[in-house]
């Protein structure tokens, strides 16, 4: 099991909970997708590069990419004021959404905003 | 209390839920926070224009902004795939984070990724 740098774990609200990450293209700065993180998910992308989360429907670690070849490179990676959400920069191969939209936010509302 | 018009409220994978709700400088594109919606929040949103949120550490409906004039219009909302996540892409006045800085995501992880 491969586990997290102490520095990283202490910028951590807390490390017992899954971490809501923001996935962003590195280049168009597109929003990708959000996913979850936990410690070990977290190792995992640092160690490797490839962005890994936390699936929560199977519940279990989760190589984005490892079946559909669809990976993500981690360009950067950053932790919000109060350490309860992360931010990936990240080059995409493919697209990021199963449905095979670019990204997962591909339903805009059409509302008339003021 | 506002109601969030049922055609969005279809759209939400779990309506008891709160939602973590990405915000996006409409023009950078910088992430700038994350934080959460409810259907109450949502609601308000929609009808003012104007970022809303559910404030877990309060409890209680947060108008970004009200304090601090800090505020954020919202030029567009999207959902993703599968209903459990939101994209604000705003018009912020003033900075999003509380410490001052322009994003709550300002501790970029100094790491050497491959």
């Amino acid at each position: 099991m491969s586990t997290l740098d102490p520095a990283i774990l202490g910028m951590l609200k807390d490390p017992d909970l899954l971490i809501p990450t923001i996935v962003q293209d590195n280049t168009s700065l597109q929003i990708l997708m959000l996913a979850y993180s936990n410690t070990e998910s977290l190792a995992l992308t640092v160690e490797s590069g490839n962005a890994t989360y936390w699936s929560r429907s199977r519940n279990q670690l989760w190589v984005k990419g490892a079946t559909s070849g669809h990976v993500q490179s981690v360009r950067s990676i950053s932790l919000d004021c109060d350490g309860d959400a992360i931010l990936f920069r990240v080059d995409q191969t493919g697209v990021a959404c199963h449905t095979g939209e670019t990204t997962c936010f591909h339903k805009p509302l059409g509302l008339e905003l003021l």
